[in-house]
């Protein structure tokens, strides 16, 4: 626990790596160089090298670098190794697009309900959907590890408040506010829209 | 057109000073300070004039920025002050969801069509569901500024081929693979595994 020092660009290419590499392992390939994986990612052979080297090198680079090793170890660092119970609180078009999606399941992570004020189906998916005020009996009588909010942005904060006061401490923020957490929360967000925006930018200053 | 040499990280942050600012015109706020806007963007209040210098500093930073100015500048430099017709291809879980998703539309986005090569039904939402036989046809009788990629990974890059050859220079993935496109074309990437295995990063991680 608690690797330090960690640059954030680091973190945000490890899952790159890791897709790359799981590729490259269902496509039955043995072996991967650093220039490979630097001309796939985009960077430099010298970047995935150091990159490694945060996490003790992953093996010989003369010889390249074993993938199902490579695999192996970018999972554990991840925390892919192991698997996860989440809750989905809001269940629109995202919650249930969420709920839906069957390849988060495939890493582990195991979607069990959806939250919601306004239940209009009693599940989806196969998932269970629960009023809102279910919420903290279910979070005392369930072990959740991540909870995901897909509500709209005037009621995020509330709803992170709820989920961190019956004890989550991971959150996936799909709605366009930046929450305010306590420092022991880890808060990911995801913005359609603010991707979106960039896109349209990128668009209009096409060089 | 063609702003050149602003960096990567004040072109992500537009969108959040965005964001912020609608919100603040929204509540009826007149001006707002650098530090003021520092503070909900955790950064500092030099940055931010050092940001806005970029497109010219939008006003005096002594009496602070006019908010509903600084939501005209800064909704006209992301492209927001005109409208977009998209298309989505791929109608499962994650393209559905975005074309039901109504805050697109606030922003001048329309979704005029879904795509995909198996249609369940005719309409989603409103939007016409169109098997992806038509997708030429429909590009060439149709000015569509934007198109969603919402396939899974092992089509998306066909799809984009396809998208390309038929006029398309701005596309939003949301498919797990970066997409090869030539230079001309403006490609933004959304990776929700991506965002995740973050999350399950930070959460074994947790300082």
């Amino acid at each position: 626990m608690g690797r330090k020092g960690i640059s954030e660009a680091v973190i945000k290419r490890l899952p790159k790596y890791y897709r790359q590499i799981k590729m490259l392992d269902d496509a039955n390939i043995e072996r991967v160089s650093s220039s490979t994986l630097a001309e796939i990612l985009g960077i430099t052979a010298s970047q995935v090298r150091q990159d490694f080297y945060n996490f003790g090198g992953f093996g010989q680079q003369g010889y390249g670098y074993d993938v199902k090793n490579l695999r192996k170890e970018i999972a554990a660092i991840l925390g892919l190794d192991q698997e996860y119970n989440m809750i989905i609180v809001g269940a629109g078009h995202i919650g249930k697009a969420l709920a839906g999606y069957k390849g988060f399941v495939k890493e582990g992570f195991r979607i069990k309900a959806l939250f919601d004020i306004n239940v209009q189906e009693k599940t989806y998916n196969g998932v269970p959907v629960y009023p809102m005020y279910n919420l903290e009996d279910y979070l005392k009588e369930n072990q959740i590890d991540f909870a995901v909010i897909a509500t709209q942005a005037d009621s995020a904060e509330d709803v992170a408040r709820e989920l961190i006061k019956n004890g989550i401490k991971s959150i996936w923020n799909f709605a366009p506010i930046d929450l305010r957490v306590p420092k022991d929360v880890v808060v990911e967000n995801i913005s359609m829209s603010e991707s979106l925006f960039v896109l349209s930018y990128r668009s209009k200053n096409r060089t």
